[in-house]
């Protein structure tokens, strides 16, 4: 037999039963306030056709969508042709032979499923979806290849209510996870009215992806990558508005610039109503944040660890014109992620996980025969009070079995011997607490 | 703009909320059932190194994985050479061109699993596992490319308690999903009891495919294959031993042969065991049930509506040495699986959801600005006290709100007008029963 070495791919991890709980522990937070903020999960499959995928993203991202190869005999004579001539343009080669895609978030996903179902579902269509998505990055710290979305959406309505309900639902859930997260703020309208100030709204979209490498590669980098498309003056003139604190400094800065923009306008008036109605420690105002994607439009978010240094953990914002490609216009909507991964990450380090993640398990010593069918009626009892219980499968040394029941986290021990059988008891062991208590077979679910 | 038609790939399937609950009120019932047996959930990655999935499934199933393209050039020289010279040996230009597949099943990521984290984890190791999976199957009535398993294996001991707890659990489930099951039982020590006797031993695994399509293409098909691999004597023989229809007649009819076989009387002795400890009711004797995978040793199950025709919505059964390929030697599980998307298939055509899956939501209608505040801390107030609630993105004609609030399943209907807000009230519609009632805004708390 050809021995093959147990060994997941990179970028991608397990996780053991005590690990599993706590990333379970966060869904079901993340989860039980998206069903009080109303909305209701779908589902969408792992993958896609490609050209539901493929440019949406920008160039970058096309790269790191995973792709399926076709079933059967892939290789269709196009491939073959273009594989034989030497021809090697991949994109022509990969599109005959793969035709479908894993997901790489689940926003272009969501925009696919509303213009699809659009005659089955109500808007504002409001949406959850907490499911893995896959990126074939290079694996580093806090980034994998398959990671979880915690993703929340308000599909149909411009109403600035679901700005602030996305806000105010945001902190509620970071609240109860016991972490302190600044949830940095901007607005491309603002953006935008700042580009058409100084004079470079034409290339909006093409400086937004160098500012947003800032923390990467340094300011002075960005400066220099700035210089290269436009003059020098313009260049310290964006940087200038751009690192504007707050809102109020923006109106001063505006009013006294004897310029105007109707979509800054616009952009200080979403931003002041939003402020009306949400708690303003939580959030940060940050006019530098512009989050790579193309298709934001108004209200642009992030959320960052207070406690320590980690990258976003999450973010959202609102987009005017998702659904077009697919058909269906005039759909605006707004939508955060929770990046489940890093948060377990930035939980795990922080230790913030309750220790009331261990449940009751019990198990029962099998040390007699003559005590079997006893050991089956004392699970189906147990279980039925919805207590989680087990048997030892075979009759060993009792010290194995409580040796075993250590190890796998059980919190107690049933023992039901020989000398128990005659005396109609049974013995509890709390294996934390070290402490035993003999109780009537007949008492036991009273006393659990 | 190019357009994209909005379109899932063939073979699998989108949710919408109402069918997406149903989903996940079933994989609740199966997971706290799990969880009372003593089960706990692990994660592993939606794909695997492509050699750890291949060769596992048989030839049918190799080429049923989907393969993941490689990332960047993903042609290598000898890939190009091999399309190049026209040698299409389909099998050596994969190995070049992709590393990692979608699982297939759950069952072979938990053996790798099991061996990689041989030192973390106590045997016996009880895990579950409720995760999708994936295969290029040509698409069909309860035929998908991506459907959700949910497994629970006891890995690590030989003991027949985990075949009867089990078979036990299957019960309970079914029990609460209110659906009437067979589980068919055979054991494989039988069969090759069975196959000793009748001297075509050395071809069992490849009868038991043969046997495994009888439901497919009918008996008498079934007897012209086999009648190709071995004489028409032996065929009738087998035929007959395996149209036996209980173990007490199987033990007759063995008594009776003048013959002998230790496996036969192992797989008997094991399957008295286990009719001793679970409810006959449930159980169905089937020695031709063999579950083509190669890797069962003993016990074989199958599950099956009672109530209808659906083929099997379930499966399971005993393996001696599924980590041995791994590296980890002598260590016996036994696992279970239910088909979820099957599972759902049934009960979405036998009605059987409960009715109770509708929960509370409430709708503020959003009737005037002077409430906006009002109407955000209402929010607030209600979803702290558990309950699903939403605010009307817009003010518009309160006609149009309440149909938004009906096709948008909202059980209730919140009023805050600029009467009410005079009067300190709110009225609260139940929008099923077409009540309404004024409440003091400070009571609607106490009230809900």
């Amino acid at each position: 037999m050809i021995k093959i070495k147990p060994q997941n791919p990179k970028g991608v991890r397990d996780f053991l039963p005590e690990e599993n709980r706590k990333r379970e522990y966060i869904i079901s937070v993340i989860q039980k306030h998206y069903e009080r903020y109303g909305f209701e999960a779908i589902y969408t499959p792992s993958f896609e056709r490609l050209e539901t995928l493929q440019g949406k993203y920008g160039d970058e991202g096309d790269k790191l969508l995973f792709k399926i190869l076709n079933s059967g005999e892939y290789l269709t004579e196009k491939a073959i042709e273009n594989i034989q001539s030497n021809q090697l343009t991949y994109g022509e080669i990969t599109k005959e032979i793969s035709s479908k895609g894993l997901r790489y978030d689940l926003t272009v996903p969501l925009a696919r499923f509303v213009s699809q179902h659009q005659n089955d579902i109500s808007f504002p269509f409001k949406r959850y979806h907490i499911a893995p998505v896959w990126r074939a990055d290079r694996p580093g710290k806090g980034r994998y290849q398959e990671f979880y979305q915690c993703d929340a959406d308000i599909v149909g309505t411009k109403s600035l209510v679901a700005d602030v309900e996305l806000l105010n639902l945001i902190a509620d859930i970071f609240q109860e996870l016991n972490l302190k997260v600044e949830i940095k703020l901007n607005n491309r309208k603002i953006y935008n009215g700042i580009c058409s100030i100084v004079g470079i709204l034409d290339k909006s979209t093409q400086i937004s992806t160098f500012l947003d490498k800032e923390d990467k590669i340094g300011e002075e980098k960005v400066k220099e990558e700035l210089n290269q498309i436009m003059n020098e003056e313009q260049t310290t003139n964006l940087l200038k508005w751009l690192s504007i604190k707050s809102l109020d400094n923006l109106i001063e800065t505006y009013n006294k610039a004897n310029t105007s923009s109707q979509e800054l306008e616009d952009g200080i008036r979403e931003m002041q109503t939003i402020f009306q109605y949400v708690d303003k420690e939580t959030i940060g105002f940050d006019l530098k944040l512009l989050r790579g994607l193309d298709y934001y439009t108004g209200t642009v978010l992030e959320m960052v660890s207070k406690e320590m240094q980690f990258g976003s953990i999450g973010g959202g914002g609102r987009y005017d014109n998702l659904t077009e490609i697919f058909g269906l216009k005039d759909i605006s909507g707004i939508g955060i992620s929770f990046g489940l991964d890093r948060i377990y990450d930035v939980m795990t380090e922080l230790n913030r996980f309750p220790e009331t993640l261990t449940r009751t398990k019990m198990l029962i010593l099998n040390l007699t025969e003559n005590a079997t069918s006893h050991y089956f009626s004392l699970l189906a009892d147990i279980r039925k009070a919805g207590i989680a219980v087990d048997l030892y499968p075979t009759i060993v040394k009792m010290d194995k079995q409580l040796s075993y029941a250590d190890k796998a986290r059980y919190t107690h021990a049933i023992l039901l011997g020989d000398d128990e059988l005659a005396k109609h008891q049974v013995q509890v062991k709390n294996l934390k607490e070290r402490k035993q208590e003999s109780i009537d077979i007949k008492m036991i679910l009273s006393v659990l």
